[in-house]
């Protein structure tokens, strides 16, 4: 990647508003006997809805920017979160995608936010990274302190909080990890922020090429959280799927430009056309079978700045969305 | 209140960036020989909308966010407010309410702000907050320096000043205090940057246990300013009654969700249906033969989190609020 | 001017934010041997809208706020700009406005920002402004350092700096000259972000007593770049003059408050009715013979807090942005 920035640098002022902040936002702080933090943002604390926009800002490495506001953008939820980041690819896929599969016995979590940019194993005697990914951003970062989050309704054994210092090359004092559950309030809001990302995502499984993503921005509506963690779940891809919109800004070809927009709304995919949590129930809820086209904006502009070309494709949902939501 | 935080703590800073920006803020700043600061934000001076903003949130206690845009919500009324809080229930009845009346003479004011929280009174040999509020919400806080916020358009008098100092037991050297003027632009913005607070007095008033409501957010339109003191109340209300929306997220039955949703809207009171000015005048301005019930936003809804149901009710009402704001 | 403050004082922190996160912000900073700090946003950097937000601050001299959204406000270009300031006529003609006629052989520019209101000459023996704006407003800053924002795609030739530096009287090692291209994402922000600027310029070109004018708010839709020149422009220009809105405030006669407002939007201009760049053609590229009045937003509010009256006039015109945003 061209132009590198320390997504551990920029984001670590934020965990430490976090830890400075913990009544203010109604977080729990928990230090292990190993010396790592752990912010419970909504398990056996209410978190909230700033809380979950902070951590949003920290999933986003610190190079993004999330606000909160009332948008008459749908028909029926204004709650609405606007993400852009200072430098979209980097901050989404380097930081912010959910990318790190970490399991112990039972417990089983997918890790996102800037640790993942310093996360290595080794492989046939070579340090490299635990995603793959980051081969393709060609990014690696380094810092003396780093956060993980993770959205789960339960804290990380001591063995997950042990394997993700030492990946990060960490002492376990110098590693914060955040817990956000899928039903908690802070939970939702830092997954609808991923709606950026999530087209960042599908544009790179798409084989557009991640250097010519030059900037992008986005918002989705907050969902209501729900207390069933499928229903929960369900409701925070729904927000993004139904009602999410990109714009983004990228170099290349008007072919590929429009190729890209036309293939990336949620509504091109083959399981489009209902509440996630429906999808997920039919596929037996396994994950794996969801189409993986399925994970998009519901809406999205692609400017191709080399013509100065702007393509369109998909649209709002709000029948989809009050299904979702009000169900 | 089980998650507590300073309000007056978090408030501080803000009433620090007041002093430090009066020039750039346009605000007048006093020192009396007491040694409480003055801050005129409206009166000899002209403030302004941002003045207005940061004021919203002093008067929310350093927990809350209020910023300004432009939205197409209401037809013809783009300029908006947005706040969300941390923590309402404290931030917006702890700190925001304007529940501390003040009089000296002929002049009468209602106090909202930090300092409220701070402030005892001695009753029957015991200290006890001078707000009854405060024993309802088991809240007191305790700072070496306080700030009140006072909607008027004269600056109190030196034995009010003292009056508030000896409340919160801090020397006068250790107190500002904020005057808005209703018909100023700073005055206009902190009041219809109570559309949250509204909703949670109202919620308390319709003895919904406040320790269920876990968050929320608003917004609502700036209304223009009046010269006239009534018309100018008028239309800070109006902004809220007719065109004011929240979104409460709280704890309990989905029968109690429901009922406050349905309760809440101002649509819901017996006087709502024409600007408050008028209905001031045919009550002959005397403010408590107002309905208690008006006071609240124009369309609620209300997640309750339990079992992820939302229920809406009431509705923005764009000829009233032309008629109010454009009268 | 009445209430003053200082546009350099409160914009240096914001040029110290680029310089300290030129990495995050994709920035390219290059310090001449004069000892001139020159950012480049967009050049041979990608730069980007957060970019394009902070030096939108920074031409408002401190004392602003923008916030990069998507709103619902157009049909088919959400991605908007909204932008206030803590004392418009300082902040936008004071600073923001592209006043300062800058060259060098080929090397053309306008400077805009904080280093105008330092910038001097000696006319027959007396120091003056530079520019003859600032004898209206009354208004001249002294600081220690400088910041210069110019809208070019080439960085400007030292005798440029040197000229820029000596009329602020400071050393080059003091002043940071900006430099955005009008092709780029930050560039295009940062014009789009003079939305109100534009309205307070045409204000003070009717006559209107600028110090009538107490506050204002406004947006537009953030264009998407174009290579071309001229095209590229145009859409900057496009996005005030189809769909930009400003709400004002302002002291006076309800006459002079209406007269504003209805001579205030675009559409009152003999040349709107076409996108900037064709009208620009058929000029044959003389940026002169364009009539002035058209520059201005398409929706305006003014409200004279004298009497509480607000005058509206303009409208957004979908067709006219997407004939500019999509061709």
């Amino acid at each position: 990647m061209q132009y590198q920035a320390s997504v551990n640098k920029f984001s670590q002022p934020l965990v430490q508003q976090l830890l400075d902040n913990a009544d203010k936002l109604r977080l729990g702080i928990e230090k292990l006997e190993n010396g790592c933090t752990i912010i419970d943002a909504g398990i056996k604390v209410p978190g909230g809805l700033e809380a979950g926009r902070i951590i949003t800002e920290i999933c986003m490495g610190g190079l993004g920017t999330a606000t909160i506001s009332q948008s008459p953008y749908t028909s029926n939820w204004p709650l609405t979160i606007n993400v852009h980041a200072s430098n979209p690819v980097l901050s989404c896929l380097g930081s912010q995608y959910a990318g790190w599969s970490l399991s112990h016995g039972k417990y089983y979590a997918l890790g996102s936010g800037p640790a993942r940019a310093m996360a290595t194993k080794l492989k046939d005697g070579a340090v490299e990274p635990v995603e793959e990914l980051y081969k393709e951003l060609e990014y690696r970062d380094s810092a003396a302190q780093t956060a993980l989050v993770i959205e789960n309704d339960a804290l990380p054994p001591v063995e997950i909080v042990e394997k993700v210092a030492a990946a990060c090359g960490v002492s376990p004092a110098n590693l914060t990890i955040i817990v956000t559950p899928t039903s908690s309030l802070a939970g939702g809001v830092q997954v609808v922020g991923r709606v950026l990302e999530v087209a960042m995502h599908k544009a790179h499984a798409l084989h557009f090429p991640l250097e010519n993503i030059i900037d992008g921005s986005g918002s989705a509506p907050i969902c209501p959280p729900h207390p069933n963690f499928v229903k929960a779940m369900g409701r925070t891809n729904d927000a993004i799927l139904f009602a999410g919109q990109v714009h983004l800004f990228v170099k290349g070809s008007d072919e590929a430009a429009e190729k890209l927009a036309k293939e990336l709304p949620s509504s091109t995919s083959k399981d489009y056309g209902k509440p996630f949590a429906d999808i997920f129930k039919a596929y037996e809820y396994d994950f794996f079978k969801v189409d993986a086209m399925l994970f998009s904006p519901a809406s999205v502009i692609v400017t191709a700045v080399e013509s100065g070309k702007s393509f369109r494709a998909g649209k709002l949902d709000n029948a989809l969305l009050d299904l979702s939501f009000g169900a």
